[in-house]
């Protein structure tokens, strides 16, 4: 079992249908499959779907739905709570990335709960008592409240990316210091040929132009590129003379 | 002039006005006020206005409009594109935390667009060529395509964590050693004097206590309690004895 099977969104009397299906896409883009909610009256299915898209449609349909909090809750062996209040009542809160460090950890052997109150209250004391952790979304003074689903977003996003190492996700191969030396060479040749450079210290201009060539970072194909531009500079000033 | 003050989230053709209201209260969440957006036709304000919410509303009134891109990013000193699609042709392409981390340093004296493309096809490779930055947000195969708007709120809120480094906003003030020593005398007592735990070697069984209590991180005042609870059951004992 890995660790997004044992990862649930449970969502406590959400207001909006469209909120739901906003949420369910935004669990299945970052790998979570299971969501419960908390209402006591059935959500609008079209409205859900509408927002889910039709790729996330399987995780309204497979949605479970709950009446109390605590039926919700019973299964999980951990359960986060988001809140945008804190107070010393509260104890202590952590931000997304803390919690998605653990979580990583702790999903792989228990079942994790991670818990959003309704749009407008959020979750109240009684509420985040089930919780063993709490987290908040570091957000400006300005605008504190976060939309349900872009909340939902940024604690999936968080966990997905907890579990997936690699900084980039694509790097073409750069261009070896070989293939990089015969461009300069090249270079350097074709800015004699044109007067760009002195022939008599062509390496103290060459200089300025290593530098920022070089803090591009190339790929084989960009050097490429410049010999072959070289090599049409060439041939031009070769026909001409001719 | 402050970081964010430099960063301006660039819409290009968005199809839905919600998206465009929805990434405003987005933008506001994580600090940055300024939107632009390429249209041809003007987006429904009503329905803007009713995602943004009252309070990023400001950010839909002061939005600017342009019929084209190059005009959009004409003032950018540095521009980040955002791309769902990986390929040699597009150059490398890096995730949005070591994206924040560049822009941190980045916007301190440059202006920077954050570019995002239409809801259907995202930036083709005649927009992406503008940008000096290429992103990516990692998802899962299951389901790449990511609402513009949750898209939005992921750049900017690491765009924003980038910028505030506590990782903790608040942890109430943890027991000292002091608190925590008379608390652990208290309960042996308490525990010896129940018949819980062998008087004649109490810390071998206060070992397995300790541990537990001590992963909590207990704060003062819930050492408090535990003396509490010690004190409520000595004295329920001595009156039994009475």
């Amino acid at each position: 079992m890995n660790t997004t099977e044992n990862i649930t969104i449970v969502l406590n009397n959400p207001k909006y249908p469209g909120n739901i299906g906003s949420a369910a896409r935004c669990a299945k883009n970052m790998g979570i499959e299971s969501l419960f909610v908390v209402v006591h009256e059935y959500p609008d299915m079209e409205e859900m779907k509408k927002r889910a898209t039709h790729v996330a449609s399987d995780i309204v349909e497979n949605m479970r739905y709950f009446y109390r909090l605590d039926e919700a809750l019973s299964g999980f062996n951990y359960i986060v709570g988001t809140t945008s209040r804190l107070g010393s009542a509260r104890g202590p809160v952590i931000q997304p990335r803390e919690m998605a460090k653990q979580i990583a950890d702790i999903s792989q052997n228990n079942r994790v709960a991670i818990l959003f109150g309704p749009e407008d209250a959020g979750l109240n004391n009684d509420e985040l008592k089930y919780c063993h952790l709490l987290v908040t979304i570091p957000t400006s003074d300005e605008l504190k409240s976060i939309n349900l689903s872009h909340a939902v977003m940024i604690l999936c996003y968080e966990i997905f990316t907890a579990r997936t190492p690699s900084p980039n996700r694509f790097t073409p191969k750069l261009a070896t210091s070989f293939e990089l030396e015969g461009m300069y060479d090249h270079l350097k040749e074709m800015l004699v040929k044109i007067n760009y450079i002195n022939p008599e210290n062509p390496d103290y201009w060459m200089t300025n132009i290593r530098r920022f060539l070089s803090r591009t970072k190339l790929f084989s194909k960009e050097a490429q590129i410049i010999r072959g531009i070289c090599r049409k500079v060439e041939r031009s000033i070769e026909n001409k003379k001719a």
